[in-house]
C-alpha cells in the first residue's frame, strides 16, 4: 500500500515511568512543543523499573512489526545523568532513540545489514536546561520532535561504531535434549522461553519430558483453547519460542516461575 | 456537526493483554504496516484475562457514545486457534471486529435494527502465517487496517445469521420487590448492578430495605458528593441502573462484594 | 516553531477513573462524536480516586511544557452533581476544563498574568441528559469537543473572578534549616518535596543532617546513577526540589514514607 502525500509523523513511546506518570506526560508535552502536528502513540510505561533485559524483549516482540516511517524513543534508563549515551540507531529500517545501555541490540539479531548508530552530542537540539535526573524529557523528546520534523539524523551527532551490547543467554541445543531459560512473563502469567520452537515441533511425535522450575508439564498443545482450563501445557509462542502456559490462569503463580527460570525438553523415546 | 472532508480513519483497540503488553504494541505496529495513516485510540487493555462478561459490560457502556466512523477491534478471546470465528459486526452504525464469543451481543440489546455479521475467512487480508495463539496481531490487526483504508467489509467473507449470544441475567421486577445482581466494579469499588434506576427512583418516596451479598444499605443519593464520606449509598449509576457506592471510598472492598453478588430492593411502606 | 496550515486540534485527558474504565471510553467517544476530527491524548487516568492534591502536583508537573492549542479536559471530581462549577481556564497560554476545586490553582503560581476564568452555563454545549455522577461524559466531552471546534470559550458562561485555591504547605527556609514535607511519589517510589533543589545545592559544600519520616538521609548526588545501588540518597529532582531516592529501588518503600511526611535539611557545620 502507497501513499502519494506525505505520511503523518509519528512517534512512540516505551518507557519505565509508570502508566499515572507526570514524566511521560511532560515528555509529550515537550514533544508537541517542537512539532504540534505529530502523532504520538503509548506502547508501554509498564517496564520494570530499570529493567534493560525486559525493555529488550518488549523492543524486539513489537518494533518489527511496525513500518519504517515510525520513530520509537525508549526511555529505561538506569544511566541517566551519567556519561552514558544516548543513540539514534537506524536498524531493519526502523528508527530508535535508546540510551546506549544494550536494550535495542536484542533486535539487531537476524538482521543482515548492520545498523547506523549516531551519538547524540548536538545540544542545539535538546531543552536549554538538561537536568540531572530526567534526560526523556531534556534530550530524548526535544530530538524526536526535531526528528519528526525532517531533521537530518547525521545533525545529532558523530556516527559511531562501538555502543554496549546485551548479552543474552543463548539455548543449549543437544541431540536429545533443549535447555533454556523463561525470558520473559506476560500479563497472562504466560512464560515465553529462548527455546526455538521449531526445535520443540521437530520432536511432536516423539516422547518428551518437559520440565520448567523443576515442575513437569504433561501436556503438548497448539492452542491455549485446546487444553483443559487449570492445565498446565507447552506450547510454540506468538513470538515462535517455546511457551508455558496455564489455560485460564498464570503459569508464573502456578509454578512460581520467573524470568531466568530453566527449561529443559528432554527426549525419552 | 458534518465535515465536508474525508474525516480520518481512527481504530480503537480493547484487550485483555494488559496495559504494559508487547502484544497490544505488535498490533499497533501490524495496522500501521497496513494503514501508516489511521489513528489508533486505546480504550482498555485491562479487560481481566479470558473475561467475556467483563469485556461485554465494557463495550456496552462505551461503545454507543462513538461516532459510526469509528472501527473498534476487540481481541479478549478466549478461544483463539481453535473454530472460533473472528466476525466484522455493524450494529446501530458502530462496527466492531469480534471474536464470536458473544463478547458483542449485550451491545444488541435495544437496536431495533438487525446487525450485519460477517465470518471472516478471505485469508488474504490476513498476516501470511497465522499463529494459532495470536490472531489478535495475525488477523484483526491487518483486517482492521484494511478496514480503515476502505475495503469494503463484504470481501472479508460471507455474511452470516448465526453467532454466539452471552446470555445475560436478567433483574427480577415485582410488585413490591426488585432484584438483580451486581454486573461490574469500577475502578473506584462502584457496584453496578443490573436493576433499571427507573424502577428504583419510582420508589423514591417509600420506604425501601436496599441489600447488596447480605450487607443494608441505609441512604440513598443523587450523587457521591451528597453522601458522608465513608457511608454506604444507593443511587443510580451513569448506566442508568442501580449503583452501590461508598463516598471517597470501595464499596466493593467494604462489602466485600463481587460481580454476581445478589441485590434486592424491598418495598417497605 | 511557526506552522503556516492550522493545527490539527488536540485534546488530552487526565482523570482518576483507572486505565481499564469504561467511563474514560466514554469520555473519548462524547468528544469524537462532537469533533470526529479531533486527536485525544491520554495522560494519566491513574489519579488516586478524589485525590484533588495528586491531580494538582501532576498538573503542575506536566501541563507547563505543552504548546499553548492544547486544550486538557481534567476529571478528578469528588464533587460531581453537587454545586461546584466546571471551569474554562487560560493560564499563562495553556487551555484547561477542570472542575472548580482548586485541582488547577497551583499551576498558577509564577505565571504573572492572572488567569482567565470561565464558569460553564450554557446547557446547549452539554449533553442533553446530565446525570448526577457522570459530568466528564455529560458536560466535560462535549465542551472539549465544541471547543476544539473552535467554539469561543466565551460562549461558554460568564467569566468569574471567584474559584477554589487549593492552599499547599509552603517549605520553611531558616538560617540553617530547611524544613518541608513530601509532596509527590512517582512510580519509582522516589519521594519528590516541596524544598527548594537552590536552597539545597546551596549548601553543596557544607555539612548537613538530612532526614525524611524520621530516618537519616546519608549521602547527597547529582544523579541516581551516581548513588550505590540500594542506598538513599538526596538530589535535585526534575521538578527543580529536593528529592530523596532508593537507587534501583523505593525510597517509598525503603522509608515507610507518604505525602505529607516531614523533610528536613539542617546545616551542622
Amino acid at each position: 500500500m502507497t501513499n502519494s502525500h506525505a505520511l503523518k509523523a509519528l512517534i512512540t513511546l516505551t518507557t519505565d515511568f509508570g502508566d499515572g506518570s507526570p514524566y511521560v506526560a511532560a515528555m509529550k508535552g515537550v514533544i508537541l512543543s517542537v512539532n504540534p502536528d505529530v502523532c504520538l502513540l503509548d506502547l508501554s510505561h509498564r517496564i520494570p523499573p530499570q529493567d534493560i533485559r525486559h525493555a529488550a524483549f518488549f523492543l524486539a516482540s513489537a518494533l518489527p512489526y511496525f513500518p519504517p516511517h515510525v520513530l520509537h524513543v525508549i526511555v529505561v534508563d538506569p544511566g541517566v545523568g551519567t556519561e552514558r549515551a544516548v543513540l539514534y540507531v537506524e536498524l531493519g529500517g526502523h528508527r530508535l532513540l535508546v540510551p546506549d545501555n544494550g536494550c535495542w541490540t536484542e533486535m539487531a539479531r537476524g538482521v543482515a545489514q548492520p545498523p547506523t548508530v549516531i551519538r547524540l552530542a548536538e545540544r542545539r537540539y535538546w531543552r536549554q536546561e538538561v537536568s540531572a535526573t530526567f534526560h526523556g524529557r531534556d534530550i530524548f523528546a526535544p530530538v524526536a520532535g526535531h526528528l519528526s520534523l525532517g531533521l537530518d539524523p547525521r545533525q545529532l551527532g558523530p556516527a559511531v561504531n562501538e555502543w554496549v551490547r546485551l548479552g543474552t543467554p543463548a539455548p543449549t541445543h543437544g541431540p536429545d535434549r533443549l535447555a533454556g531459560k523463561v525470558v520473559f512473563v506476560d500479563d497472562f502469567g504466560n512464560l515465553v522461553t529462548n527455546i526455538p520452537g521449531k526445535a520443540f515441533t521437530a520432536w511432536h511425535d516423539r516422547t518428551v519430558r518437559i520440565t520448567v522450575a523443576g515442575h513437569e508439564v504433561l501436556r503438548r498443545v497448539r492452542t491455549y483453547g485446546e487444553a483443559e482450563p487449570g492445565s498446565v501445557v507447552a506450547l510454540v509462542s506468538s513470538s515462535g519460542t517455546l511457551e508455558i502456559a496455564v489455560a485460564h490462569g498464570s503459569a508464573a503463580v502456578r509454578l512460581g516461575a520467573h524470568v531466568g527460570a530453566p527449561v529443559e525438553v528432554q527426549l525419552i523415546s
